[in-house]
């Protein structure tokens, strides 16, 4: 009998190969091979993004790649990491088109150029369930300067990158909730920008990367200092269309998540440092609050007064 | 208010962070950090299982963490690789009971220390449809001494370890289509033993896993050397279960896949070689044929003729 290849090998020739890096071996082995950067740490991060739970089913395919590949960046981003590789596995449909496959493979081929990064490995398998993606990404830092989540002392300033509060606007646009009249909020959901290339160590006490919501993730990092913090709403940074969609989703902003913005702690004494780096690689910081004793976190409105929230943040499961 | 952790991050203290080893950071950081080992190169690979397709979603949770492990350390096996450590995506459904992850877990946690690997860091969330695991193992090997699919010559022969046909079986025993009176073909389907530890470099001119059937997987070592095969269904080890479940199911043996055995070629004057390093191991190793010129695997029975196959192997998509 002549060995043909089953359908699921002429799925990774087609549409994964073109993606393979260095060490992938053209996807044609059983594992991949990596020299690591000589002198160099690596760093690890995997995140699973299910269809209905992570992205909308109708999402374009080429963002629901990019996304994929951005939220675990945004990980990389939070460790003060350089992309490397990544590995996926993709569990799709039986009836999933080859239109899927090529927009999809065609977001991740546009990323992996801006963001420096290739395929190493995988597996496609097909489920009786919604897509199902799993990826799990490799850097690496210089030995001992990976940002961490812990380290934030009383007095410590809380920084955000970028603004706040869009991803979260952006899926109750998509479900006609919030207008969006030039689709940024959407676009800020479906895409957003790990927040790679800042060299924050030695300025920043404490890192990590809002994905589940601000005041939740902030909460992070309370509990690894063992500290309470307070921070105003005000000075949360939203963009021009999360502050034309009113007021009324300023709790929304505040604990939505899906924004994949640098949470920071930083000393009043770095801060200058911090807003230079910042612009020197063309992205804002904003200085919303600060980290004090105790076990809570207050944010204040405009007035002085404690805001109560419904619930911190998101919980995927 | 009181930052308290939502519920994904309660079933990640109570279940994974015992898994976690070094550079996991507890997993309580956005990515894990591992210092590589000196001198060596990494290995990487990444496999998906969906409940329903590649585990039956009655099995037994701590099996199907061992399995979900064990088909990963296969292919770490294939390589030649050492293992180090994985990370993990688990999306489940919402009705998931706590006896589950406590199962899946300790079925982690057993083979994590027979294996001499531990966990990195992963995901948890939660997922409308059936339950879907991704993991991405690594491990090392010497410099430029990882086994691969390519690099068979004319006359070299093909040899397996273990036995072949089991995984398949089981499958089908787990069905109740075949006998299992005692339960070893359902035990090689659930827990496959990876061929971690055999020194084959040098010894071997190829390798891979025989993971979606033998014939089709031989497939891969024949496209890879732009070479054809000859092989003997009667020298194909079978295990006495599989030897009892009949003549009628060798062809399921051939081509079912699930088996997590080493397929090689060896040069003839490796032949003692090889067998030294199998008995070293406990491990046993079988000759079924050889390679030689041309496309096409030819499978024979014991005159000699052609066996005729529906199909080579099996497809997961």
């Amino acid at each position: 009998m002549t060995p043909d290849p089953p359908a699921e090998f002429g799925l990774i020739a087609r549409y994964f190969r073109p993606l393979a890096g260095p060490g992938a071996l053209d996807l044609l082995d059983d594992a991949a091979l990596l020299r690591p950067p000589p002198g160099r740490e690596l760093v690890f991060t995997a995140d699973a993004m299910v269809a209905g739970v992570h992205f909308l089913p109708d999402d374009p395919a080429d963002t629901v790649g990019a996304k994929l590949l951005r939220v675990n960046l945004s990980d990389l981003a939070a460790m003060g990491a350089v992309p490397l590789a990544y590995l996926m596995t993709v569990s799709a449909p039986r009836d999933t088109g080859d239109a899927w496959f090529t927009a999809f493979t065609a977001g991740l081929a546009r990323d992996q150029a801006r963001f420096g990064i290739t395929l190493l490995g995988g597996d496609t398998t097909a489920t009786p369930g919604p897509m199902t993606l799993s990826l799990t990404a490799i850097g690496h830092v210089a030995p001992g300067t990976a940002l961490r989540r812990r380290g934030a002392a009383a007095g410590d300033e809380v920084w955000v990158t970028g603004t706040i509060g869009d991803g979260a606007l952006g899926l109750l646009a998509l479900q006609g909730r919030v207008a969006d009249p030039d689709g940024w909020l959407a676009g800020r959901y479906r895409l957003p920008q790990p927040r790679l290339s800042l060299a924050l160590h030695g300025i920043v006490s404490a890192c990590m990367d809002v994905s589940d919501g601000l005041v939740q993730d902030l909460g992070h990092l309370c509990r690894a200092a063992r500290l309470g913090a307070v921070i105003e709403a005000a000075l949360v940074p939203r963009s021009p269309a999360a502050q034309a969609a009113g007021e009324a989703w300023l709790a929304t902003c505040l604990t939505g998540g899906d924004d994949y913005e640098l949470l920071m702690a930083a000393p009043p004494q770095h801060a200058e440092a911090l807003k230079a780096e910042a612009a020197a690689q063309g992205t804002s910081v904003t200085r919303i609050g600060r980290f004090e004793t105790g076990a809570q976190i207050r944010v204040l409105d405009g007035a002085g007064a404690a805001i109560s929230l419904d619930r911190p943040g998101w919980s995927h499961f």
